[in-house]
């Protein structure tokens, strides 16, 4: 551990994509930041194709399957230049946030997905200083980075401005991670923000990321994590989402195969159980 | 371990139950054992009232979400004396079994909650030798209790004779667990028979249960484990599905503070992930 750099992969959270066949409609612009209510003419084609009422999570990751929540008011629906936003109160889990037709996170759950990625590399390495985080914007991961008394800095870049704003506004207990006055901000692309980085940097990467097949693309491949070893100090250690061992072994695969080869230390792959990221994908 | 009876409570499966909104009205019988292909009008309302053509599983167990398959055809549907039987070949999960609305098992994940309930208690004494099944008509507990070279007998109670035609019919794959030497099968009530078990005469029970609310109802309760802690050799072991961690913290608590009075070995709550049980329900 003190003289390697070290892989710790985790799957925790399943990810945003374009959905083919229910494509969100966002009729709100994050200008406005109006609430939308259930005018069915307006609403985005997830919450009226399925259950009337209901807002559907259907993707082509994971075919032939949809988990199904009870929609009671929408709260809020934009479309930023990255990616279409929806928040929802929800019958049962509390608030939602969706991206690209995708759950992101419930305020029921969602502590399962932060307390995983976050604690599980920074209680593997003794002190931890330097943390940074890329993607993780609604604040969730910075809430419990902030939890470690040792931290002194912590870098963050998201790339999608709408996601922090939107967090801040209808989840202020996970964008509580904001409050933090070591907390250093930065919108942008993590994929550049990681090539800028000080060789050596940061004591932890936490890679809070959405699919691979989206945005977050870049994040799950070889050149993404050789600019991560790059920024880790010797004995440092990563930790990103991974996708579902139910559903994505090949995308784990892969991962687990790249950063054998690129990081000197152990690699592992852990889970938890989300409910409301599908097939209990971690 | 040797000198004490000791319950290791496991949350594996989520239970069957009667559906108030998404009653399923079957309408083969057993008996006729025909195929029942997609006509709408013969359709189980859990196959028609959500996404057509698709099934969806909602219940008061976990209001306000729902979990849907996508069907390829239904080769089953039956009414037993207990339940609501249907097996539907799914676009992604192969075939399902579902009991009174609810999916029992999935040739997809299947084998997550049958390993998690059987080896959990049978590795945790040594040698087991005779073992009592309490459920588990679909015969994947036997399978997997059959890999024991140590077990001699393994008897099983379950009460629904429908159960384990359609398994043997449709699931050749788990119900193999049937054609076991070994195993003695029993079609009954399982709380019955565990008052006429002789005393001490198990090494483990396995509780492969539906839900505290419908048929299986008795054995969430305590007189049902003070018959299991008498049919227990000193230094057995029962393992038993008791509901989410997500959704039913009231049920586990039930459990968990009956065992600590009923049983004096330890007592612990155990969950997997099995992605057809809702909220990863274990």
């Amino acid at each position: 551990m003190d003289s390697t750099k070290e892989a710790s992969v985790t799957d925790l959270k399943r990810p945003r994509e374009e959905e083919d066949d229910n494509a969100v409609v966002a009729a709100a612009s994050m200008e406005t930041d109006n609430s939308v209510n259930g005018d069915e003419k307006k609403e985005p084609a997830c919450f009226s194709s399925v259950i009337p009422g209901w807002f559907s999570e259907m993707s082509p990751m994971w075919p032939g399957e949809a988990h199904s929540l009870k929609v009671e008011k929408i709260l809020f629906q934009g479309k930023s230049d990255y990616q279409d936003v929806i928040v929802f109160q929800s019958a049962t889990y509390g608030k939602v946030l969706v991206l690209d037709g995708v759950i992101q996170l419930t305020e029921r759950d969602e502590c399962a997905y932060q307390e995983m990625i976050t604690h599980l590399p920074l209680c593997s390495i003794p002190n931890p200083k330097k943390v940074l985080v890329i993607g993780g914007g609604d604040g969730g991961v910075l809430r419990e980075v902030a939890r470690h008394a040792s931290v002194e800095q912590i870098d963050m870049c998201e790339i999608d401005k709408m996601v922090v704003d939107v967090s801040k506004q209808f989840f202020p207990n996970v964008a509580i991670g904001y409050e933090d006055p070591r907390v250093n901000l930065v919108i942008g692309d993590g994929v550049a923000f990681l090539k800028n980085a000080a060789e050596g940097s940061y004591d932890a990467v936490i890679v809070d990321s959405s699919d691979p097949i989206g945005p977050a693309k870049e994040l799950f491949e070889k050149p993404f994590f050789q600019s991560v070893a790059r920024a880790l100090r010797p004995g440092g250690v990563v930790c990103t989402q991974a996708e579902s061992l139910w559903l994505h072994m090949d995308i784990i695969e892969d991962i687990v195969s790249n950063c054998r080869e690129i990081f000197k230390g152990s690699v592992n792959y852990a889970w938890t159980s989300v409910p409301t990221y599908p097939r209990h994908v971690q």
